[in-house]
């Protein structure tokens, strides 16, 4: 039996007739499929239509006090719970065997964490059962049910992850996410037009990617897909290109030096000059930050030319910055000075190549020097490297980065 | 321990503020009831908000062809589960401990005719459960789950039928139902200023008058808290007055002649003159109009001065007039001529008082002839007295009997 899942998010349910075009594109996957292969059967897992989400995210905030998340919770899976009966709707009007099962009739089994529920566990069985009568199963994303079986949200992103989950749970030989974009490219097309889509990328390089800007796919679903051994595809609601396709490395697979290059200019830089250079120094810096729920990024720390002090850099998101730096003023170290940046781009580079080819580093400065990028922080991960560069530079060291690489 | 259902319309569910409002109203009535009783506990049963309903069915009619009524329902069954939540957040804003239990949970199980279910039982466990850790369960009305555990809905209307049901299940104190009006008048304020709120009522004039045009009550409601004798009290939502209270007939109420005078000008004449005497006839043109869904109301059929031949009158909704004729003219039977008349207005007087008054019927009649208001129709039950009059006598009719029975 071939088990097809396929995914489509909010922008691709915007209204009815985007609706009936996703119900097309279910159909014309599964008689393609059946042409080759008696015995298809399909899940089909999807998002609240466009901004409904919002809408309900709106309408319980006017109640703020003492609330529950459970009954936040019921409301916003509603949004979900519309489009998957609009689904099967739409598709038993294209003669597909079709009906609709929620988050509780799967069941799709989550921790109590109201609102940011974590998938436990989804048998396999009641599916199974509904595919004798039906072909293709609509399931909302984004729900699940918690362990005293009330309604839970998997938080914003959540339906990707629902749909591997399923995959995992049945096995899936696919799982199509279908997406406005016709898949990961090497770099941002409207950064760099000679940017091409890729037919492949491994789940490590993926997790670099969308932690950095490609922002296509969350990274919980990837960590996911990775952990079983989904193939994921990723493909476009509006064209019949074939995507890019997740999965693990293979030998088959060709090893460019970079598979991608991601440019991302929402983050802002916080140097302490002159910190005291002792042990416990950047846990003062960094508990008080985290404990008021500001993300960090980059942490680069050099050591200093007294060995006394140290200089410490690190990033924040822009938004953050006002609240970080009372964070840092509160906060009860000494330091000489205080100096922040929000006119930077991070630039990263991203290939499992980098593990087997050498000098990937050295050519990249190299590149940015004969240019005359300057480069202010350096950090590195097995696949990946990121530069922190001032922001007027951003776009000119992603060209230059994909001609010298990518475009070789 | 006193346990109270609360029932709210979507009209009284507007928007945010209108859920706040009555959640405030429940709060009261539990607070109140707490001051006399210290055990309390609670039922609110909620419609969709508003025109939410008519939103969801305009986008499920987006699919016509081949349709499920179960993804139908799927979809429709959200718009309860939006102000079940909302609800429970704003009853837990006001201090109150409540949450949502969707129809699914309670469980409310219905026969599996989806759009149109029935409740079939309504187990009072796991609503006693929650009671434990909350005083308050807001459920969803309209909704429930079929014997193969899917989502139904009830039909129009079917949020006062899950009240009364809910209130049976747990054996409820009170089913306060709460809509926009003050209660059950005399007669339409419209029509009647001088016409009065109903202190109470029994189940059989609510049965009479909710068929007749005074649409406060679905009939179905009505019938099941009377096979159950549930107290159920017609509330208005903007004020504090105390209603109508539905109730089985007891020595202590007063027994007035009429209690109540409906008005109804969507109804058409049809008569069929001539129509051979013989037995089946009445079948011969009945059947063939049910087959087409047209209901029809008043039915007389006189004796006929040859013996052979009689006149058959019965009464349609104006909207089905056009396609009852072409019904009739398709029929097999013969007769001498057949008149429409859509210039009509149904007057029905209700009242249990008419089973020991006599003389009722000829009082009425009388009135009617002292302002010149000629009868065309008269059909007759245990507790009503129907007329068809010419419409342009309607409200006149309305308050011509309300002066003369009510106002007394």
């Amino acid at each position: 039996m071939y088990r097809l899942v396929q995914k489509f998010g909010g922008t691709s349910l915007a209204d009815l007739d985007a609706i009936r075009h996703a119900a097309l594109r279910v159909k014309e996957a599964f008689l393609d499929k059946q042409q080759a292969q008696a015995d298809v059967k399909g899940l089909v897992v999807v998002s609240a239509m466009g901004d409904s989400t919002d809408r309900l995210v709106a309408q319980t905030q006017a109640y703020t006090s003492n609330c529950q998340q459970r009954d936040y919770d019921v409301v916003l899976a509603s949004g979900e719970q519309v489009s998957s009966g609009l689904m099967a709707l739409a598709l038993c009007q294209q003669n597909i065997r079709a009906c609709a099962m929620q988050g509780w009739q799967v069941p799709i089994y989550t921790d109590g964490n109201h609102s940011t529920a974590r998938i436990t566990d989804i048998p396999q069985k009641n599916i199974v059962a509904a595919w004798r009568s039906y072909d293709i199963i609509v399931v909302p994303g984004f729900q699940g049910i918690s362990p005293d079986q009330h309604i839970t949200t998997l938080g914003r992103g959540g339906s990707d992850t629902t749909a591997v989950a399923l995959a995992a749970a049945v096995q899936a030989d696919i799982c199509d996410i279908y997406t406005d974009v016709d898949g990961i490219y090497t770099a941002d097309p409207r950064v760099v037009p000679s940017a091409r889509c890729l037919d492949q990328i491994t789940y490590e390089e993926m997790l670099e990617l969308a932690s950095l800007g490609a922002r296509v796919l969350h990274t919980r679903c990837v960590e996911l897909a990775m952990a079983r051994s989904i193939p994921v595809r990723l493909r476009p609601t509006t064209n019949n290109n074939e995507g890019t396709l997740l999965q693990q490395e293979g030998a088959s697979m060709e090893q460019p030096a970079i598979t991608g290059i991601a440019l991302e200019d929402d983050e802002a830089k916080i140097t302490l000059l002159g910190v005291q250079d002792r042990p416990g120094v950047a846990a003062q810096i960094f508990t008080p930050i985290s404990e008021q729920h500001i993300s960090v990024d980059m942490i680069v720390q050099n050591v200093s030319a007294d060995k006394k002090t140290t200089d410490v850099t690190f990033t924040v998101a822009k938004k953050d910055l006002a609240s970080c730096m009372k964070v840092i003023k509160d906060c009860p170290i000494t330091y000489s000075a205080l100096r922040t940046d929000a006119n930077v781009a991070k630039v990263s580079v991203v290939g499992r190549g980098m593990r087997s080819h050498a000098g990937i580093a050295s050519k990249l400065f190299a590149t940015l020097a004969a240019h005359g990028i300057n480069i202010q922080v350096i950090s590195t991960s097995e696949i990946k490297i990121s530069l922190l560069i001032d922001q007027s530079n951003g776009k000119a060291a992603v060209r230059h980065i994909h001609k010298a690489f990518i475009e070789q």
